[in-house]
Parts: C-alpha cells; sequence; structure tokens
C-alpha cells in the first residue's frame, strides 16, 4: 500500500490513493447512485477500509453503517458524497469536522443548474476552504485508480476498467460510462480516470498536471466542453509533454456556435472561439481528436508501440484493393510509402511468390499464410528506409488469421520500430484481433484510422523533440509611453484611440509606422506633407467617423503641396455632408508605404487565453478565404514562422509564381513586438494593423492603418 | 424458381439466376479455392442442379463428376470457370460447343499480371464473342445472388451473406472477403453480392444497370479502383437515380497519386486525376464515401428509413456531453438543430423530469428509463419543425438498454419521418444495438458517422427530387469554320494554334472575343488599332514564342496610332533579343476588355471522361488556393449554376464586401458555349481562355486571351 496520504501534500494523493474511505449517503437501495457507488468501491476489491454513512440504514450490502461521518471511529482518508444537493453543505461541515482533507462530491445541482445551483457550489467551497479540504466535482461520476495497490472505484460507473498506462480525464460524467464500455471491448485499460464535474476546486488542470508526475500514466486523454483557464492549460500540457515525455490528447467538443451552446446551457460556462481553442492546442503540441474513437485510436498507438522516428511506411497486405486504400489514407495524412533497398527487393523476390507485389504496398498475395507475413514483416521492418509497418489482413478462404495475428506479434516485438495492423471485417477476424489486442498490437478497423494514428505518432515524436525558441523581450520598447496613451484614452465612450494615438502606442513598441502628422487647416495641411515626405494619404481626424473610407474622408496619393490642401478641403466638406453632427479635429496625414504586399495583424484579448495573436494577408483572403492563422502570446519564434506558413497565400510572400520576396524577417519582428505590446498592456481590448505593407527583403514592413480598442470598465469580462 | 433463363435477353440473367452449373476445374482439396466454390454453391443451398467438371475425379463432395463440360447430359445455364488461366481457353471453346451462354471466370493470371496475361484475356473474350458467350471476370471472388428462389452462392467467400436489399458490386475480390464479415457481424444483408474482377467482358456498368431493375435492390454500393468509361458510368449512375430512384454510393480508391499508382500496378489501368473523378461523382449524384465503414453507415440508412424531407434534427440524448459532441457532428455536415414548437415544449415540460434539457439537444438525464425515451421521442417526430430523430443512448447505471432499444423502434416504426440511433461504448450496449439493428434501426457507433448519414440521405432525397434542365444547344454556332481552323491546324508541330486562329475557333462559338487584328509592319499597326478600336493590346504573332509574357512580346494599354507604331517595333526587338531564331508573322493587334474581374475557363479532354469544364477566378486563385471546380461536358444548367458556386472566391463576382456585381448570365453562356464547342469538335485536347473579363451586370464578358492544344495524332489515346 503506497503511503501517499502520509507523506505528501499534494492534495490529490489521499483521493487517488485513500487507505480509508467514507460513502456520505449511501443507501441500501440497489440501482440508485447512493448504494451504486458504495457496492462499486467494496465489490471491485479496495485494498482499504470503506465506511458507509446513512442517516438510517444499519450496514449496508453487509458493511456496518454510521449515522454521521463524526461517528466513524477511524480516520478517514477520502470522503466520497452522494448525498442530495441540499444536504451537501451540511455533510462537509462535519467532513470538516471530523478532519477528512480529501472529498469526492458526486451530487449534481449546482452550477450546472443555475440559479440557486450556483450559489450552493460557492457554498461548498468557502466550507472546504475553511477546513482546508480539497474536493473533486460536484456533479461528477467519481474516481477510479486501477493500481493492485489501491484498487478504487468510487465511481457509479457500470464497470472497473482494467490495469493500463492511459489517464483519462472527462468533464461529462456520462460520456465516461460510454467509453468504459468501448474501453472494455478494445482491451484498453487505465491508471486513472476521472470525471471532474464542475471542478469547483479541483480543477482539470491541476488533475492533468498530477497525471505528469504518476509513473503509471504514460498517455493522458481529456475530453473537455470549455477551457476557461486557457492559458494555464497551455502551459501545463506543454510542461507533460516536454518534461515528462507524455502526449496529451484532447477532444474538444464545442466546435459549432451551436455545440457550444449546448455546452454552455449544460455545463453554465462561455467557451472560447474554436479556431482559437485549435490554434491554442497546436501551439501546446496537444493532439486534438474528433471523436472519442480517433483519441483511442491514437492514444493506443503512443501507449503500446515505439514512435515512430520518421514519415516512411511500410504496407504488407495480402489484398490490392485495401492496399490502395491504405495507400490513399498514407498519403492524406502525409505518410510516405518508403522505398526498399536493393536487398529488401531481393530478399522479397527470393522468399514470395512471383504473383506477389514487392514494390510498395507489398502485396502478398490472398493465399498468404503466417510466414510470408513474417518474412514480408521482418524484410521490411529491418530496412534502414522503413520507419514502420502497416499490417492489413483480409479474412479469404485460405487465411489462417490466429498465426498470422501471433507471428505478427512476435514480429513486431522483435524491432524498435512500430508495427500497426488492420484486420479487415469483423466476425472472421475477432480472434486474430483478440490477440492482437492482448499482445498489445494496435489494431485498427479501418486502414484509414491506421494511418492517422501513425501520423499523429509520429508529430508527437517531432513535438517531443522540439526545442522552442522563447519569444524574445525587446528593450527598445517604451512600455510606459504606450500605457500613457492607452490610459488617457479609457474614458473614450466607444472606446477606439484615435489613429494618432494609435500610431503612438504602435511607435512606442518600434513598430515600423510611417511619417505622420495632423493639420488643422488646409494651409497647414501643405507644409506638413511636404514634411512626412510625398506621396502622403490623408483622412479626416474624428473619434465620431469610423467608416472613414464611406464617407470620402481617406484620400490617397496626394503628391504636391497644393493638392494636400485641396484634399483637405475635400475631406471636410465630404464629412460635412454625410455626418454634419461629426466633430472634426483636423486632417491626418501619413507619408504612403510603397509598393510592398499588404498583411493584417491583429490581436484580440480572449478571456480564457488573454492575447491571442492573429495573422492573415490582405483583403480578400482574410474576407473571402476566411485564411488567417492565429497563435497565443507570447508566441514562441518557431510558433511565429508556423503560424505564418499556415496561411495559405503566405507563398505570395516568399516568391510564389515569380512574384518578389518580400521582408519576412521584419514581418516575424512585427508579429514578436505586437504580441509583447499586447502582454505588457492589459488596456488592449482589440488591435488591428490593417494593412501592414511588407516590402521587399530588406526594406522592411509599414503600419499603413490600425485601430486600438481599449478595455473600458463596461466592457472587462 | 424464376424463368429469368428462359425468357430474358438479358445477358446477366442467367448469371443471377441460372437453373444449372457447372464448376469448371473442380477439384476433392478443401482450402483450395476449385474446391471451395463447388462446396459453396452446394453447401448454401442452390436451388438449381450443380454439375463438378474434373478432369480427374469421380465425385466431388459426394456429387457426381464429369470429366468434360460436354460429357453433362443436361443443358448448362452457368458455368463457373476455375482452372487455372493456361487450361481457361480450353475449357471456354467447351463451353461454348456446350451452348453454355453465361460464365463467371474466377481464374487469376490475365490482364492483371501484364504480358502474356493481357493476350490470355484478349483470347479468351474472342472464344467468348465466337459462341455469343458473355463472362464475369476472369480474376474475381465470383458472384452470389441471396434470393431464397435462387440462393447462388458462386464465389469463394468464407460465408454466404443473408438476404437483404443492397446490391453491392465490387472491383476487389479480396476486399469481398472483408465486406461480407463486416455485414454479417453488423446484420446488414444484401440482394447481391458481385466481384467483377477484370470485366473483360461484362462492365461495372453493365452490373450497375441490371441492378437499377432488378426488384431485389434498393441500394447500390460499388467499390471501383478505376473508372474508365467515366461518361457511360455517369449517365447510368443518374439513370439509376433518377428513373428507378436508388442511390449509388461509391468507394473509389486511389484518390492519391501514390494510391492511383498502387492500383494500377494492381489492375493494370491507368486512372483519371481525382478531382475530375470527383466532379463527375457530384455530376452524377453518387454518394462518394470514403472508407468502407463509411459507405455501409450511409447504406443502413438509404435502405431501412424513409428520406429526411429537410435537415431539421432533433436529438434526444441521456447525457450532455454526447448531446454536445453530436451538436457539433450535426452543424459540422450543415443539418440544422430543430426548434421545436410551443406546444413540443410544453409537452416536455409536463413529461420530463424539471432537471431535463428540453432545448434541442433533449437531456433526458442520466437516470432516463424507456418511458421518457419515448415521449421524447414522439413529441420530436410529431413536431411539424422536426425532420427527423437523432437517438443517444449512453450506458449509465439506471439505463435499461434493451427496453429503451424496443421502445425506440417501436416508436420509429409509428412515424414516417427517419429515426438514427447511437448507443454508445460497445459491450454494455451490445444487446441493445442487436435488436436495434434486427429491427432495421441504423445505428452508429459514433454520433459523427449517425450525422453523416443523416446528412447523406438528405443530399440524396434532393437530388431525386431535382430535374436537371440539360445543356441547351445554341444553333448560331458555326461548327464547320471551327473545325476547319482546328484540321488546318492539326500538323502543326507543338500543337498549339496561333492566338488568332484560337480566337476564330471561339469565335464561331460565339464567345466574346474582343476585336483584333494581325498587323505586318509598324505602319500597319496604327491602322489596325485604330480599326480594333483603343486602347489596344498588342503581342507577337509567332507560333515559336510561347511564353510571350516572359520575353517581352506583350504590351498593353496602347491608346494611340503612334504608340501603336512604337509597340510594334518594341516587341519584335524583344522577340529578336530573347529567342533570335523565332519566326514573327508580325504583331497581333487586340481591343482591351474595359474593367471586369478576370476569371479562367478551361477544358481538358479526359480519356475516360472526355471534354472535361473547369472555371476558376484569375491569377493567385487558381494558382495558390487551387479554387477551381470541374464538370464533364455536357453539363446540365443547374450544375454550370453549382460549379460557379463552388468556387470559393466566387463572391468576388456577386457582390461582396461592396464589390460591384458582375455579369454571371453571360459568364453562364460562356461556360455553356465552351461545352458545346469541345463536344463539336473532338480535335480540341485542352482549351484555355485566361483570362476572361465577366463586366458589369449586363455589360457582358471579355475572352481577352486562349490557347487551344490541338489533338495530333502522337499526343492521341
Amino acid at each position: 500500500m503506497p503511503d501517499f496520504a502520509d507523506a505528501s501534500t499534494d492534495k490529490l494523493a489521499s483521493i487517488f490513493a485513500p487507505r480509508s474511505v467514507a460513502v456520505v449517503g449511501a443507501t441500501r437501495v440497489p440501482g440508485t447512485v447512493p448504494f451504486d457507488i458504495f457496492s462499486n468501491i467494496l465489490k471491485d476489491d479496495f485494498q482499504g477500509t470503506i465506511y458507509p454513512v446513512s442517516p438510517s440504514a444499519k450496514s449496508i450490502a453487509g458493511v456496518k453503517a454510521y449515522k454521521y461521518v463524526l461517528d466513524i471511529p477511524d480516520p478517514v482518508d477520502l470522503a466520497v458524497i452522494v448525498f442530495p444537493s441540499s444536504v451537501v453543505k451540511l455533510a462537509l461541515e462535519q467532513c470538516g469536522q471530523k478532519g477528512i482533507k480529501s472529498l469526492v462530491i458526486i451530487s449534481a445541482g449546482f452550477r450546472e443548474v443555475g440559479g440557486a445551483g450556483v450559489q450552493r457550489e460557492d457554498e461548498i467551497l468557502q466550507i472546504a476552504r475553511k477546513y482546508g479540504m480539497s474536493f473533486i466535482g460536484p456533479n461528477c461520476l467519481g474516481v477510479i485508480n486501477t493500481d493492485p495497490a489501491v484498487h478504487l472505484n468510487a465511481s457509479f460507473a457500470r464497470r472497473m476498467p482494467a490495469e493500463g498506462a492511459i489517464g483519462f480525464l472527462s468533464q461529462s460524467g456520462a460520456l465516461c460510462t460510454a467509453v468504459l464500455d468501448y474501453a472494455h471491448a478494445k482491451n484498453i485499460g487505465f491508471s486513472k480516470f476521472v470525471s471532474f464535474g464542475n471542478k469547483a476546486d479541483i480543477s482539470d488542470i491541476d488533475l492533468m498536471l498530477s497525471l505528469k508526475d504518476d509513473p503509471a500514466t504514460r498517455v493522458i486523454l481529456m475530453y473537455l466542453e470549455e477551457l476557461t483557464q486557457g492559458a494555464a492549460f497551455v502551459d501545463a500540457a506543454r510542461r507533460i509533454i516536454h518534461e515528462a515525455g507524455k502526449p496529451v490528447l484532447v477532444l474538444k467538443s464545442g466546435r459549432t456556435t451551436q455545440g457550444a451552446s449546448a455546452a454552455a446551457s449544460h455545463t453554465g460556462s462561455l467557451a472560447a472561439s474554436d479556431e482559437i481553442v485549435d490554434a491554442a492546442l497546436r501551439q501546446a503540441g496537444v493532439i486534438r481528436c474528433q471523436t472519442i474513437e480517433e483519441m483511442f485510436n491514437n492514444a493506443i498507438a503512443l501507449t503500446y508501440q515505439p514512435l515512430p522516428r520518421g514519415r516512411r511506411v511500410a504496407i504488407i497486405t495480402n489484398a490490392g484493393g485495401p492496399g490502395v486504400l491504405t495507400t490513399d489514407a498514407a498519403v492524406h495524412e502525409r505518410l510516405e510509402l518508403a522505398q526498399f533497398s536493393d536487398a529488401t527487393r531481393d530478399l522479397f523476390k527470393r522468399s514470395l511468390p512471383v504473383t506477389a507485389n514487392i514494390k510498395n504496398p507489398v502485396d502478398v498475395i490472398g493465399d498468404a499464410r503466417a510466414d510470408r507475413y513474417r518474412v514480408a514483416m521482418s524484410a521490411a521492418l529491418e530496412d534502414n528506409n522503413v520507419d514502420g509497418a502497416l499490417v492489413i489482413l483480409t479474412p479469404q478462404s485460405m487465411t489462417d488469421i490466429e498465426t498470422i495475428a501471433e507471428e505478427v506479434c512476435n514480429v513486431a516485438s522483435a524491432h524498435s520500430k512500430p508495427t500497426y495492423t488492420s484486420f479487415m471485417g469483423e466476425t472472421d477476424v475477432a480472434s486474430g484481433i483478440a490477440i492482437l489486442q492482448r499482445r498489445n498490437i494496435p489494431h485498427y478497423i479501418l486502414p484509414e484510422s491506421m494511418c492517422r494514428a501513425f501520423a499523429r505518432a509520429h508529430d508527437f515524436s517531432v513535438e517531443q523533440a522540439r526545442r522552442l525558441t522563447p519569444a524574445p523581450t525587446y528593450t527598445d520598447v517604451d512600455t510606459a509611453a504606450a500605457r500613457a496613451v492607452l490610459d488617457g484614452a479609457v474614458d473614450l465612450a466607444r472606446g477606439y484611440l484615435s489613429p494618432s494615438d494609435a500610431m503612438k502606442v504602435l511607435e512606442a513598441y518600434r513598430l515600423p509606422v510611417l511619417r505622420t502628422g495632423v493639420a488643422r487647416s488646409p494651409r497647414d495641411a501643405s507644409a506638413i506633407a511636404a514634411q512626412v515626405g510625398f506621396p502622403v494619404a490623408m483622412k479626416v481626424e474624428s473619434e465620431d467617423v469610423v467608416h472613414k473610407f464611406d464617407v470620402g474622408a481617406v484620400l490617397l496619393g496626394i503628391d504636391s503641396p497644393a493638392s494636400a490642401t485641396a484634399a483637405y478641403e475635400t475631406i471636410v466638406a465630404n464629412v460635412r455632408r454625410h455626418q454634419p453632427e461629426a466633430r472634426i479635429d483636423g486632417v491626418f496625414i501619413q507619408q504612403m508605404a510603397g509598393p510592398g504586399e499588404e498583411v493584417i495583424l491583429g490581436v484580440k484579448r480572449d478571456p480564457a487565453f488573454g492575447p491571442v495573436v492573429m495573422f492573415g494577408l490582405g483583403g480578400i483572403f482574410v474576407e473571402i478565404f476566411k485564411d488567417v492563422a492565429f497563435r497565443i502570446a507570447p508566441i514562441p519564434v518557431e510558433h511565429v514562422r508556423a503560424m505564418m506558413q499556415e496561411v495559405k497565400a503566405f507563398p505570395m510572400l516568399t516568391g510564389a509564381r515569380g512574384r518578389p520576396h518580400r521582408d519576412i524577417a521584419a514581418l516575424e519582428e512585427c508579429l514578436l513586438r505586437l504580441s509583447q505590446l499586447a502582454l505588457d498592456c492589459p488596456q488592449i481590448q482589440e488591435l488591428d494593423i490593417n494593412p501592414l505593407i511588407v516590402r521587399d527583403q530588406g526594406s522592411g514592413c509599414a503600419v499603413a492603418d490600425a485601430r486600438i480598442l481599449t478595455a473600458s470598465p463596461q466592457r472587462s469580462m
């Protein structure tokens, strides 16, 4: 028995490995949660002592019951609360008096029902704080630890899973029941299995970090419906991946607006937009999955097989058609079909029938028995050009399915490269699949899932080995100046800075703003235009005119002092005609950027993730193609490059089809400075540089226009 | 016993429903194809008479054998040939002498092995022609007919499938074994099941058309590795869908270049590019699937349930998490979450617990039993705002899985709207799933597959109801003139028409070419430019200069007679400098198109599909985003519109973000005229109009440049 509960200050230790458990609110009625949980702990061979607490029963399932938790004569490490929500408060008080430090609160009827439930949740949190107690839940299925020394099933799941190396954390309790059933059928085991419900106290992040240090857990799987502490999540995931080398797989629902709204009505919380979640998970190195099945398909590969060192796969099949389908799927996942060495080809020629296809996919032909699979697999796995084997079997009349399954396992175990399998069909191949599963060779019903799992495992091996360069901290910036401008503007009704103020903020962070000035009269205009340098752009300086182009308040390409004077008059006349009530503070004059490609940089402060940085190419690319990329600030340098390359139109900046090469290094610096600005100045709610002109290589960039929305008290979250 | 073989001239009748079958080449060795096929026909209760033909055996599996097919004393409707490929020729001769008209040739070793195999296949085809015989194969698994009056398993599959309404046709024999196993486990039955192998005689198209008229078949599934008769396939599929109202589902492998090359090495044939296949299948109304599982997921919905009349689904679940996942999946498939009527909401309020979520997804809560599912499903299906029900179950401790399954079936059967289900998990829910499958309620392991199947079924109901307007035939065209220009150019070495010839061809089809002329001298240039109307574009007239822009042989915006003279001299000088050897025939002068959006129209003659028409927006949209759409000529009018709308940048032509509305009607006419031109003139191998300028609404289009590649004998296929 591990002595977690004695020694560790980790609040999760006595939840996962208690020596004694009280089930507070247990009943004698089978088929109800309060009975089922007690019964599960008892029947699933908990290695410590269990005490039912029941206001009325003398004993439950043969075990002496106590009226109050305070009546239990021995120390209690963990209390599992199954009382109705109205009574939970009282039960917690008594647990506190008893000196219990850890709880799992199964009961529902808290934040998720809104109204009084929110208040009830606040109250139990206060009681827990008062007594120094930690708890999982409320509104959850419970906690499972398969460690034979503990063997705790403190949940109302129908079954205790087998021991294994996967840690599973779920925001949905009901989904857990489906997952446990699915995993049972696929012979998948777990180390820890936690339904964390409303996570009022112990959070998903606490749990994932505890699995980081759990020697029994090699792979972490999470089902999430919201990411309220986005930045902390990204940080925790990166630590798990890089410090512990454990993959983190996430199924995040609420991808669509309607799904998010369904999640909100179900969890009572608001979700970040899915494109931001997606960017954050990518930045964290998390493997995002779209279905439960995909999550486990990827997990078994990561848990049981060596990581692929490259993308070059050998496909071995006893049927041409499935070989073609697998090739399609592999290429779709950007895997490569290995080119066999001459030696391998010679060996195939000598050992396989003449009708066999010895190119990749290797077709060992419909009448292949185990010996041919052995020869083909061994030769492929020993070839230096091969990073892994994908083995396909169709149940033809001569196929000795079980012998082949055993042989595939034997060959796979003898090599340090991964082998994945797909025995196609269902009933006839079932005995073969059972052998593969028992011997921990990943099996997939669909070759497509097999290829996807291989690709994700390879992605992880690359991610794990990657050492990211942290975003640099530019020291030539003037944070005080930027903040002064922003603070001076916080009281603005609409929250937007004036164009010249916006430019001042960017200038303080050495973003390449163009030379500017504000003219107060037509005559002023000609002098200032000459100062900033022709050609110039001119636009009205007015807080009241938001869509300046639409009212003719912007004029471009003004190339002489006389034109500047005329332009001033035109702009003022246009504004007067369209918006007679608008206050005009003058006309803003700016040097024109010169030739280059227009891009858009943006920042939006997300309640969960903090400042999110956006990049895209100007105009229609953002408008029509939604061709943009996001990252969470601060952005490691490699991710600045990755986010630029994610944008499909990016080749327009790097010489595609005879276009000039633009100044990518300068663009990269702009993104990094912008990200630093957003982190330094929480007053910035939204910021758009649109457009930033990226000039030719070595000639830098120019901020042509920018808008900054400040966080006024009404809008702050 | 149906008397197909007597009355019908259909060559497939006596293959699917023979009264007597000879297995030619049968042996006494179990575990070999020649024995297994004989044994399958015998043991799987064939309702006619079976005769083994064996050079050596007296009897096989207890049935008297004949040395030669000619020795059989009775008439034989069908011969199944299982001899090695070298002997097949001889066997066919004897079958011909015996008067057998129908054969299934199982034997491999023909076209698929190349070389001598190709010749062997030609020889057997000639023998078949000589005797008026038809055959399926060679190189196939065989033919199955589950009709109880016939019950023929003339295949070496491990099992005879159950009777059902799905017709399955496969180019891969081995894949059939996996499919039969999969279908058995899912309780899916078939009407006909055919592995057609090399289709040397009876083709996939013959087979699909025979299933069109087969009353036992309601849904047609096909696995294809190539589409060599693409146009005929599209036509057959459209007839099946529109005349017989049967959906056609296709899994076409070789999607990727590598997959296609694997398919080629496996079937010995070349594939059309996948984007063309994809466009053709869409045009045909075929439901294209990416995996075997997806094909059956869609098929069970189409086979067993009423077609959805709309996209509005009601999700009913006993767990919030899966409800969110299903909502995401539904929205991803562009389904809509139904808005319940007030009456339905009231009913939910009255009948479901207060904790239930009565918005869509309807959460009947974890402790729901069958009664709550019944109430929720019935109310939802009776609501006029609902087109179908998606029912989710997770196996929670209180869930009475089997009773719920029965109740779901009862409610579903009582309504004319479709119900699909997903009982999540595997072992615990197995008994419930078995009930659903037995009662023909589609069940899906993943909510995602369920939503996709619903969306495909709805697509089919729309497709089936759609009456397409055939492409108009323009009578104002001058086919003879176009052909004359093309034929006059067929001998050109490089195959490209001169610019002026290309324009003549387009002009003959009344495509809106700009006014042009060819100047032979600088002085000529000023006169001709004045004639076509300023501003003009000028480019060199030379067969030798292909990339005219690159060598400075194109000048634009020439707006006076003097500039035209100068431009002539500049162009000639530029060409002389870059390509001194080029023959210069003068300078081509063209009226400029004026303002508009640039689009690209193209035609490419595909060996399988004939002329394929391409549409995209000019420049980077095609180059970087590959934002193009294809259709096979002739294009029904609705598909001309659909192909334009498939292009993501299309909103740029229809007023997106304040842009002008362009002349879409004129663009549509250009696509239709181009398609007619390509059909009328097989000499056109490739044709690109790049760009076509689409002017503002009502102002038409203008062909600014075009290239035509003619089919010279060397390039023809």
